[in-house]
């Protein structure tokens, strides 16, 4: 058994919106003011904040993620989901043909989805040179073990490969992260099968 | 490698509480009403709820579990904590010796418990006539296996044995089981090693 390394990032729920949808919700022309880098490269929280609303209420304070995107995507954990009575599939980013309906609301407006809204797949960002070095190639999937007294092991998890020299991170939701005791800059380690 | 089959039991934030606990937040000589019965066998879902105070804020709606216990007890999951700015042990059920201290609120009072708060560690309730012929002891762990897209290996599952002829139940709390995309009545497999 070969066992490598990750680091964890963890991710509370949160909106990537597309130029559009964010001028709907903060106003025409608006831009998204970075309030700081993540640790994936390019990508930051962003000052500006939405609110979900759904037949069950309204979740306040979602944060969302800068640069704009193409399609709005609203990450969830199953436990939000469960609070806003509301059943998106478990998808990878960017994979949003049948995710589920949401409904936005921002200062200057609110916006009806059709689609957007996913619980996101645990997955590992990672270089594609640290890829050729695990014989792995990007899509394909790993098991991930965490040890201590929550200790578990994840299956299924898809590993990203983009970019050189990036290091190698584990993204989870607060869900995943809870059931494990994980906590964003913990080490887990990554089983590569056979 | 020995596999058998627990059903999934899903644990939402909860209380169990002292008589006199109950008393002092629900006046004098008030008497539990029971409003569904739950798998355990004994205990019920009360109609009464509690709500949690913390410096970060107030928790509606905690249900309160009966039959009242020794001590108050009060089962979070760490998604819970985390909102409340508290950090409670995973802890077994009734071991509340340094465990978090928590506020909680009744309509008729309000008590300052300086312990009582956890995160349940998952466990599977056993009969001791199936602990028998698992050959196992009350006290022994074991590992859950979870399929799906989601897939999981929970390591470090207690098995508590008592009684005969119950059905094997795994406790699993919300963030477990939403990071496992589990509902309550679905079935796992249990490994035993060896």
């Amino acid at each position: 058994m070969v066992v490598k390394e990750a680091v964890v990032g963890v991710s509370a729920r949160h909106a990537h919106l597309s130029q559009e949808d964010l001028e709907k919700l903060f106003g025409e022309g608006y831009e998204l003011e970075p309030l700081r880098d993540l640790s994936y490269k390019g990508v930051f929280a962003a000052k500006e904040t939405v609110s979900i609303k759904t037949e069950k209420g309204v979740m306040e304070n979602i944060r969302v993620l800068g640069p704009v995107r193409k399609q709005t995507q609203i990450e969830l954990a199953r436990t939000d989901c469960f609070k806003l009575g509301i059943k998106p599939p478990v998808r990878e980013s960017g994979k949003l043909a049948d995710s589920a309906p949401v409904t936005l609301i921002g200062p200057k407006g609110e916006i009806e989805l059709p689609e957007g809204a996913i619980i996101a797949a645990r997955h590992i960002h990672i270089g594609l040179d640290t890829l050729e070095e695990w014989g792995k190639e990007s899509g394909d999937t790993v098991k991930v073990r965490v040890g201590g007294e929550r200790g578990v092991v994840f299956d299924n998890v898809v590993l990203r490969g983009a970019g050189q020299g990036i290091h190698t991170e584990l993204h989870l939701d607060t869900d995943e992260a809870n059931a494990a005791l994980l906590n964003t800059g913990d080490k887990v380690e990554v089983i590569l099968e056979g």
